[in-house]
């Protein structure tokens, strides 16, 4: 069994034994329900890695685990209210299951409720916790505003294109890691540095999800592949190859996006052929060797032993080997 | 000036000091909106109040009052969305002003930046400061969650509502005083105490606004008299006069509670009749004089000098005189 199959059987064991239904029933049920829809769970998986690597009892950090995974979670209830989307891994969301209104308040109680598990550590590492998921949620809500101002706004840049997905998904990623060394102790230097290794690599795998969501492989891409393109969604693929477009492909680009048509699948092959043409397809696979190859030096700059370093790695290419 | 106009203006001005615009301007402006719409600042008064008393500098309180009354506009913003308000302090809500999504976001940013305000504080108060207002927080949601529910469920039990109202409303006044006690270093003991006279005050004021909802003077009363019964909202008032009722006087009273006549006067007047007859209306005022004693008793217990009981019992009792 790999290290990290070990943690995610150790976080599912602690996730059951944590969520039992309480009253009132109302606020509790759908927190559960999110909770147990399943998910790869990357994020606790991370924290638990960080902390064996650094020296610490992975069991130790269970908590913080479960603090990310919940805080996770009441992210997507309350962004899935936003976007008004019916399903969530395959089954009906919070808010259509039950109604917004208990969408919004179990998300609260769910964000609370995160809070409340770094309540089981000292002070000092209750502090260090505390402090670093707050920064981090307020990113993340920071990530979510900047999503919505672009839906609405014509001259969005690939700079804040790439500061919007570092908020809303990098640097939840980085934390997952930096909270599993702050319960093992570690050095404020390593603290750091697998914070940025983490964040890097979340760029990446961000980046690479917005490229295979235009050229995945349909058989092995989780999604609907062209899904983007069907949302008229601002990704960097867009917004890379309208800056990188002559004035009149970019205005066909701009046309592009401005329809719904029923058939999609035209519209979505002539969107790809610009992404091609533009260099932007180019353009995003490079930044993503490049966030990638950012994310390993610093990896290699860490203090610990060649075998975690590997660990670490491994785990993080295989989370970027995906069929592109 | 009374010392608590000297809280409130340390509060007013830490308030604007702190309150500043920042990117994304979408996510904070609404938070700033809110904030400003003004109220009468009782729990941050009371945290500042509770800071002097148990020998703390007030100053060093104001993070932990300013945490709280973010707080309190938090939930005021989401339960706004959640009741479909179109009006707060005589100004457009939230979700009305800007739209449902900006109320909810804006909503998140404020709980957690109310929990970052503790961060000011070493981390043994950290700690305590942040532990207790994330149990009053999820009691703040469970009271909400059972506000939601009653209004679906035919046999809410009286004892049922206290509950209710305890933990959307009460917890919280016991939390402020708490809060500046924690900062003021006050002993265990005193911290429990000066926490069971704000809980039981808040409870006395909670049951005292259902009594002039309905029997208030409308030249003195800030909403509309009779508000609540047009509503059909069941407050202790209904459910009392439902169980001390004859079951025809009963059945009359939930006949009431199901229309919604165009000619509200009439209803309003014949529910109060039933409510006056039943004994209703003298159950909730021995309610309120039996809370406000049990907070006088506790008071009385503390460990400080009279002086200072003094203050607290002239504010409470300040608080609930109100034209009856």
């Amino acid at each position: 069994m790999q290290a990290e199959d070990l943690y995610r059987k150790a976080f599912d064991a602690y996730l059951e034994e944590n969520l039992k239904i309480r009253e009132p029933e109302n606020l509790y049920k759908p927190m559960i329900y999110i909770m147990k829809l399943g998910g790869k769970r990357i994020r606790p998986v991370l924290v638990l890695m960080a902390a064996d690597i650094f020296g610490g009892d992975y069991r130790k950090a269970l908590d913080a685990a479960l603090a990310i995974e919940i805080f996770h979670n009441f992210s997507l209830v309350h962004d899935d209210i936003m976007d008004d989307a019916p399903l969530r891994r395959g089954e009906k969301t919070v808010h259509e299951r039950w109604d917004i209104n208990t969408g919004i308040l179990s998300g609260d109680a769910m964000l609370i409720n995160a809070y409340r598990l770094f309540e089981n550590y000292q002070a000092e590492t209750f502090r260090e916790l505390a402090k670093l998921f707050s920064r981090t949620a307020i990113e993340v809500c920071e990530g979510q505003q900047y999503d919505i101002d672009f839906e609405s706004r014509e001259n969005v840049q690939v700079e804040e294109y790439l500061q919007m997905i570092d908020y809303k998904t990098a640097v939840l990623v980085g934390a997952s890691l930096q909270m599993g060394a702050i319960v093992a102790n570690a050095s404020q230097d390593n603290q750091e540095k697998i914070y940025q290794f983490g964040r890097l690599l979340g760029m990446a795998f961000q980046l690479q999800d917005d490229y295979l969501d235009a050229f995945g492989n349909p058989d092995t891409f989780g999604k609907q592949v062209g899904g983007d393109i069907i949302e008229n969604k601002k990704t960097y693929l867009y917004l890379k190859a309208l800056e990188a477009s002559e004035p009149k492909e970019a205005q066909h680009l701009e046309h592009l996006y401005s329809i719904n048509p029923t058939d999609a699948q035209a519209k979505v092959e002539a969107v790809k052929t610009i992404f091609e043409s533009s260099g932007s397809a180019a353009f995003v696979k490079q930044e993503i060797e490049d966030y990638t190859i950012r994310a390993l030096e610093v990896l290699e700059s860490l203090d610990i032993a060649p075998k975690e370093k590997e660990m670490l790695k491994r785990f993080g290419l295989e989370l970027m080997n995906r069929e592109v």
